[in-house]
């Protein structure tokens, strides 16, 4: 009696790599000691924002405004832009799906670097399009290499993560600049911008929303600290930004969360605050890198990719050592960066837990490397 | 510069039917006197559910756990089902633009009651299905014309509310389960039971996951109270449930909302003060609606369709005449129902004030159409 799927959803495979830490929790049958593996932020939301969650939540019974009107006008007028420059969505991972949907089906390709975020080639097959990886250089994100695949394969949308995820790396506001001066005409360039807020002054370049080429995407999941309450924004030009209005879900974003982040991003004291436990964080989990013979690579977001030194066999039996051991880190998943770990910045407790456990790990795995 | 549109998102308006009573509050430059036209539960969540979307808010720097186990379990014992059977999503919003997706493409016919969910039309639009539009019959979908207009058009979706909105009419339980004995093979009935909590014992049939044909869909937003917080979920067959994997955002429902929906689930005496004060509060918008002369249809939800006795217009300027004087109502949009106004369920305070308006309404709109 039922209906057939599509024949594209019917080629999709259904477990998928999203994989979160209440999972590897409920098969090791206790919490993690350090839960420093999905890029949050240890250190929490605003305690303004959590308080203006709280007393949204008796209110729950109200749908959210569908137009998002305050916070779109708030982060307007911090960005100099108009609101019609910006929409607000469940999160970077709503808005990537409702832009990809807009542009991509079967027959469209798509450029990103390989090893980077899945979520985005999770919605990119999903809407039938053709991925084409560029790998890192040096460990960033190859800029120029895909712009020049765009041009080559005729791709319509070309992704870059700024700072990285899973690296960590950056490119200097004048060298997206560059980029996007050099992005064929008719691409889009979407410009993840996750983790900006944690990078040095400059890594951003300058807002120009009068560009249809390129839209960026920042959220509230990392240096807000609101990862579970799934909101976040795109900034683009008017029309672009519009064109979401065809498909996204109206009444999709949460009434608490609109409240958490209109206080959040009026709470510029605690960004600030985070912003420099996290910059702290980064040394200490370059000097535990040091202090066990392991490079780090720089970083400019709240994780660090840790150079284990060997390949990603030797990597994953050190992720695997730590997980066991009670600490939730992650590592990129395609070679050269799944040399590394991914660690990211908790509590100094999780860092000393971190520091601690390391080295015991560091040496069963190389005793069982050389057995 | 910028990539193109998919065609088919070309076509699509960018200008939506969704607007929430933010927008008119806005435009008339104060708020409502009494919100009672988005089928929200003004008696709110649970204070069990509040507390605990509380303590959750301190900890939204965590992303909600991806397989909603938690819930998916608790729902699964309620409903003695397995949590394979269970798919948890952003709202029945969200969980209906994946269910859309799985079948629907261009040429695919999906069967509705013209006048039913605007929401279901805009995600089959969306996915470039064509929507074939039943006539409801007696104010109720019309369930078996539904079923042989799927057949006659080869629809491989058929959507029925039941209870349903915009009306407020219902099938028993045993009505519904002959619909779905009648379903054509290869279709699947989307059975969305939004409102069921508010509707008479027996209303629901029997839940039947061995039935691949049929995706039930249930809520927390209505008479649980969290139409903000974004939680819904879908009951089905196992292997269509699970095709929900291939497309959802795996992240995408706020740890906020888990906590809130489990509390929620538990608080079975809250559920039951709200059916109670529902069912009151019905019986006061009949008696309003007799008192100034007007019919109105029983209902199963927490809304009242109120027949202003005329036509659409008529109806029309009754809506505009309480709008203007701060009762926020909508209408059904579809001929026949669009003769009425519908009129939520608010607290006795809401319904003072809507009963006192009324007819101060109704004399000014009579009036004007006398002139």
């Amino acid at each position: 009696m039922p209906a057939s799927f599509t024949s594209h959803i019917e080629h999709l495979p259904s477990t998928v790599p999203f994989v979160g830490p209440e999972t590897a929790e409920r098969n090791r049958g206790a919490p993690f000691l350090a839960r420093i593996g999905a890029n949050e932020s240890v250190f929490g939301p605003s305690p303004k924002a959590v308080r203006a969650m709280q007393a949204a939540a008796a209110d729950a019974w109200k749908y959210g405004d569908p137009e998002n009107h305050e916070l779109r006008n708030a982060l307007a007028g911090r960005l100099g832009v108009r609101s019609e420059n910006i929409m607000v969505g469940e999160g970077i991972d709503g808005l990537l799906g409702v832009a990809v949907r807009l542009y991509v089906e079967p027959g469209v390709k798509v450029v990103t670097s390989e090893g980077a975020y899945p979520t985005f080639n999770f919605h990119v097959a999903g809407f039938g399009g053709e991925l084409v990886k560029v790998p890192f250089r040096e460990d960033r994100e190859d800029a120029m290499g895909l712009v020049s695949a765009a041009r080559e394969q005729g791709a319509k949308i070309v992704y870059l993560s700024n700072p990285d995820n899973p690296m960590g790396t950056w490119w200097e506001g004048a060298q997206i600049e560059a980029m996007i001066a050099a992005m064929p005409k008719d691409a889009t360039l979407f410009l993840d911008e996750a983790y900006m807020e944690f990078a040095p002054e400059g890594t951003a370049p300058p807002c120009d929303v009068s560009n249809p080429g390129v839209i960026r995407f920042r959220t509230f999941s990392k240096a807000h600290g609101m990862a579970g309450a799934r909101i976040g924004y795109a900034i683009g030009e008017e029309a672009t930004i519009a064109a979401f209005n065809k498909v996204r879900n109206h009444f999709g974003v949460s009434r608490i969360a609109q409240a958490g982040a209109l206080a959040a991003i009026d709470d510029t004291e605690w960004l600030a605050s985070v912003q420099g436990r996290v910059a702290e964080g980064r040394e200490r989990i370059y000097q535990i890198a040091r202090q066990n013979g392991l490079a780090a690579i720089s970083s400019a977001t709240n994780f660090v990719a840790v150079d284990c030194g060997r390949d990603a066999a030797f990597a994953k039996a050190v992720l695997d050592g730590l997980v066991a051991r009670g600490i939730f880190v992650r590592m990129p998943f395609a070679a050269p960066g799944n040399r590394c770990i991914r660690v990211g910045v908790g509590l100094p407790q999780d860092l000393d837990v971190f520091a601690e456990i390391l080295p015991q790990v560091l040496e069963d795995v190389q005793a069982a490397s050389q057995a």
